[in-house]
């Protein structure tokens, strides 16, 4: 897909074999982390230029601004891209519940730990 | 690979095309996101039942015990599992450096954003 992401953006991104690194999206203020999503060049590119976290769905293959139905916008304050360039950390300001359950997070379904000391 | 992570976990995991769901890595007390990894079901296995954060090393192809070379362990304190399977939110007690860098945290690299409100 052609995209006007930066070309020194992209050059730093290391894309899975499905061209996708993968986004964790984090609560401005609380810190929190709210979920993951995917993102391709192009939704970077939208993410970074529009100030609305941008994701490419894999399983209806298209972008998605979220919030664009639900009202749960995203508004996003930064990005960094990690060490090997595979991942990213959005920051956002979350609109009501990032969680399409409605729940304020996706990670509500906590497994069971048994090893080691603490 | 045979695994005897519990199945009725197995069962809620929808991994990618190459088998492995996304670890996004979180520091306990300051709730900072430290890294993203990858674990494949025996990853999150030896995750689950030896406290001690395990992933799957897409470059080396091989399991990985984070801190086994480095000193820079992961003592797992909680693991969550997204609302659709595809993701895993582990809290950890970092032991120095979660990034190979030397950095605290893999997410350094800040990118421009040039677009929104804020």
């Amino acid at each position: 897909m052609k995209t006007d992401l930066d070309p020194a953006v992209a050059a730093r991104l290391k894309r899975g074999s499905d061209g996708l690194v993968a986004a964790i999206v984090r609560e401005h203020d609380s810190g929190a982390v709210l979920m993951l999503a995917w993102m391709d060049d192009e939704a970077l590119h939208r993410t970074l230029t529009t100030g609305r976290a941008t994701y490419w769905s894999r399983s209806r293959r298209e972008y998605w601004v979220k919030g664009a139905t639900s009202g749960h916008h995203q508004y996003v304050r930064s990005v960094a891209l990690d060490c090997d360039g595979d991942a990213l950390l959005v920051t956002v300001e979350q609109v009501g519940a990032a969680c399409h359950t409605g729940a304020p997070t996706c990670f509500f379904d906590e497994l069971p730990v048994s090893g080691g000391e603490s």
